[in-house]
């Protein structure tokens, strides 16, 4: 490949792990969206949190590398985190 | 830069990157070594944990992303778990 391409392919392959991780942390809201009442899991705020943490690590350090914009980071991190805000705000609503 | 150039410059970055983190820790880490009789901060074995987390997380999304190997990683995390563990033997025995 040559030198933009591989730049490309760095930049997409990079995207799209973040991608994934942050989809898993999606996947972990809507479970416990559609559980409100039932809420049998304790521990999701902090498995939560920790997740956040952990993806937010992950976009800085692809940031700090060059690999992916610090624009797109943040808004991979902020929708997220808006997610997040809807579900705490249901679960209150639902006590 | 040619494409080899482009990947020696990354790979060379994401290793520069990583081990500036682990450098924290590890400035973390010796702090509290050299603190062990005072210990004022009861949160820093909360702290350490974290940002080994942390640290794992941006480690694993490089080897992921084809940017430092696998063994090169494990390493760098291993060399920190290694010093926290003297960290913690150290505070076992000075309690």
């Amino acid at each position: 490949m040559s030198s933009p391409d591989v730049m490309v392919h760095l930049h997409h392959k990079a995207l799209q792990l973040l991608q994934e991780d942050a989809n898993k942390i999606e996947k972990l809201i809507e479970v416990q969206m559609e559980n409100l009442a039932t809420r049998k899991c304790p521990l999701y705020e902090e498995v939560l949190d920790t997740q956040m943490y952990g993806l937010s690590r992950e976009v800085d350090f692809a940031v700090r590398a060059g690999l992916v914009m610090e624009s797109t980071g943040r808004e991979i991190v902020s929708r997220l985190e808006r997610n997040l805000a809807q579900l705490y705000e249901a679960l209150e609503s639902s006590k």
